[in-house]
């Protein structure tokens, strides 16, 4: 994380500190009668853990949101988060990330069978806590289960730069965007909010999983490793076509380089072409592009809540321009 | 499935066919809407279908147990043969496993990211079920945790052929015989057996479940791959200690043999000692001890439902037979 997106991010969640405080606590006590080499397990994931967007946007809504932040908030919150961390650990098995955080990824530090099946316990126990909730438990397996086919949909379409944005749009909806939706949605039904403000904070929450799923594909055309803390350039090398490319692609209609890149991308690129691409695509305007559409997703959540109470209102402006900063 | 076992099953499945049946078609249709790259991958998975024990158990107890056979036990059949189902699909990419069923394994035929990925679909499509029937996604989601807890522990004392059987125990007792201890529990819990005789079911399905293993484990050693329809040998060239193993180990207490064993375990295994230890694990009697394990499990099975319904009970009955039949 740069130095100006970490004031930021303090800055923001100082309302939550308390909050965030008890999250994490949660999570400690939640594990600490596991065996000695699952707890070792848990607190090396935990060494991954970032900025938990997700489980502070649920906070803070029910903070400022005008009501208490209750122990269901809190475990609603800490599932949200789990449910997120066995993505991640699974999807650094699918990326062979070697990197996340700037810590040696699960699968390479313990292999893959541990990384495998700790994604499974992190995702069964979250499962088995949100059951302790009323009316959560059916929603968050659902959303898990969107998140998977988000992931097999963009597995289906590698490979192909001309599959349109509206499958890439589908893609990072399903396998990111709804996870932000529903913290925020959740956390207006944990506090009573009525039912046409839940709905405005999953739309809420929607344009902001967008935009910073955009923002995560621009950074991987564009970023610096060690700000980012994980392996870059990822996308290209595995064929994973994002918005970036696909403008990219899109500028080059009818040119003879499209066809050439659509048929480059059908094999194992070399590294000479690799880098090629990803300086065309940083300097023809189709990152900037890409970057201008997380904008307008940005645009588009705060028009949400523009209704809002101030303090609620002004605190989820700040994160949505947060999700835009961390480019940086 | 040898001709006998098959012979035997389907005399065994003949008070429950139309259940069976229900329970194939809700499958079926469960996933009828899904993308069309997860509905091939859904009845690509369908082809590792086997004998379905643990939905059979559940639906059996509905339907002898005096009462009715609802949608709510065919939901929730459904609901553990989908667990089984995710955990084979992961295993197979933790075993490196070739074949299951004699088809090749989904992370052979589609690679490793769709195989961890639809073990995380199929996961989570069936946590969301089981929120359909009310008091059963708490039971679940917190089995399959215990399931991933016994494949971790199991992970943590490869190599080790001193571990001692209370490990192997407990092992087993996490990674498969909870399942079917929860699918005989649910099927009296959903036809409203008094308390009693759901801890009975549940008391009947551990103990059928550890013996289940227990023969796996033993077949490992002594199959037929043609007849199992996967391949065998892989537990001691993997470094999984199992009982035949252990109680192989054990025999030699005292002998040079053992401590050059556990040395020899240390490191990968030549392929003539693999089978040289093998062999010796089927002849030395190591593998009759632990064959005689198992039966002492079904004995204990069957000693439980003694008091119940006839029908019921002789059905449970020959499924205990079955388990320690298809070694054949």
């Amino acid at each position: 994380m740069s130095a100006e997106a970490s004031a930021i991010l303090k800055n923001l969640y100082a309302p939550i500190l308390d909050e965030i405080r008890l999250l994490e606590r949660f999570l400690e006590e939640e594990f600490a009668l596991e065996e000695p080499f699952i707890l070792q397990l848990i607190q090396y994931i935990g060494r991954f853990r970032g900025k938990q967007i997700r489980p502070a946007l649920l906070l803070m809504i029910g903070k400022l949101g005008g009501g208490e932040v209750t122990g269901e908030h809190v475990k609603i919150a800490a599932v949200i988060e789990m449910i997120h961390s066995a993505t991640l650990v699974h999807d650094d098995i699918l990326d062979s990330a070697a990197l996340r955080r700037n810590v040696e990824t699960l699968h390479r530090r313990w292999g893959e069978r541990v990384a495998v099946l700790m994604g499974d316990f992190i995702y069964s126990r979250a499962f088995a806590l949100s059951t302790e909730v009323p009316g959560m438990a059916q929603v968050l397996s659902q959303t898990t289960n969107t998140i998977c086919d988000g992931e097999l949909l963009q597995i289906r379409h590698r490979f192909l730069p001309d599959m349109g944005e509206e499958i890439y749009f589908k893609i990072i909806f399903k396998k990111t965007a709804i996870l932000y939706a529903v913290a925020c949605e959740l956390g207006g039904c944990l506090s009573r909010f009525d039912p046409e403000d839940c709905r405005k904070l999953r739309q809420f929450g929607l344009d902001l999983g967008m935009a910073f799923q955009i923002v995560d594909d621009c950074m991987d055309y564009a970023g610096d490793e060690k700000v980012v803390g994980k392996s870059l350039g990822t996308d290209l090398h595995q064929g994973k076509v994002t918005l970036p490319l696909l403008y990219y692609f899109k500028s080059l209609q009818g040119q003879a380089k499209a066809a050439a890149l659509k048929e480059a991308l059908r094999k194992p690129l070399s590294a000479a072409l690799e880098k090629e691409i990803a300086r065309e695509v940083r300097e023809e305007g189709a990152l900037q592009s890409a970057f201008q559409r997380a904008e307008e997703f940005i645009q588009s959540a705060k028009s949400t809540i523009t209704g809002f109470p101030t303090c609620l209102r002004e605190c989820l402006e700040q994160v949505s321009d947060y999700v835009l900063r961390r480019r940086h």
